[in-house]
């Protein structure tokens, strides 16, 4: 199955110049979406190791690590914007094309070892899923693997993120 | 198993005076959480009509519309917040205590005659789920149920819903 006939391509969106990929035709579909929940355990199944949970930050990230986490039956871990999170969090900024933003876990949601894949919709600039990386590190976490579904390739996000082998299901340039 | 345990209550967040639901701790234990799901599907089964798409609100509602869609074998659909769709949305707006808030859907989400299903994680005041209702019915969709994993039973939402029937999984008064 092509994932690509479902993902719908918005010139302009959010801003001139910048070509979204639109996955809410992929959910709407419960054949596709879960044949791309099939083919993301695929795409993890040759990690090293077994992660103990899934991490996905909000929240695009959700719509897949969600999913997955119930698939491979390991505990499901949001990293939130800021201001989300009622307890205790650790936060990490990031650097946005103007100004910063942030990104939080629950301080008690990782422990030391804890070992973690992060889910995303998408790898474009890489920003967001460094930073969510960055803050499963701070908190003692490994990251033993890094998936999503869409690859933009011509970015930077895979040589931003190389360190944690950043894996997709399809690609776009741009 | 008693989903309580479960659910963390953090007094005085986001405002003093309000006891939070932290629902996260139930997120990162694979099995409560699958457990949840299968419960929810259960609450649900009664229904009297079988619905075509989970609708669920941003963020926590994802949550608990994304793997019950999945259990189901339905469709998912995301009301988001407002900017966040890149297509044609239809949007309803709703009071907050101060202010004004918006919810938006894709204008080709929802059909005419489409039979949704509103899963949230907490039925509170009962607003932002009720601003889901009307714009699934601005669209043409029709609400064939209404369910969440919490309800707060002192607060006003069951009577300002009370149209839709809105069930939940465990209560408290507030």
């Amino acid at each position: 199955m092509d994932l690509k006939e479902k993902v719908r391509i918005i010139d302009g969106f959010p801003f001139a110049g910048i070509s979204f990929k639109d996955i809410t035709p992929l959910l709407s579909d419960p054949d596709v979406y879960m044949e791309t929940v099939n083919q993301l355990e695929k795409l993890v199944q040759n990690l090293d190791e077994k992660p103990d949970i899934i991490v996905a930050p909000e929240s695009r990230g959700f719509f897949f690590g969600i999913p997955l986490a119930f698939k491979m039956g390991i505990g499901f871990v949001p990293a939130r914007k800021p201001g989300k999170l009622p307890c205790e969090v650790v936060s990490q900024e990031y650097t946005l094309e103007y100004g910063t933003n942030a990104i939080e876990m629950h301080k008690d949601a990782v422990g030391p070892g804890t070992k973690v894949l992060i889910i995303d919709d998408l790898i474009a600039t890489g920003g967001t899923l460094l930073a969510t990386a960055q803050l499963v590190e701070k908190m003692g976490g490994r990251i033993v693997g890094m998936a999503a579904v869409i690859e933009l390739t011509d970015i930077g996000g895979h040589e931003k993120l190389k360190k944690y082998n950043p894996i997709a299901l399809i690609s776009y340039p741009c």
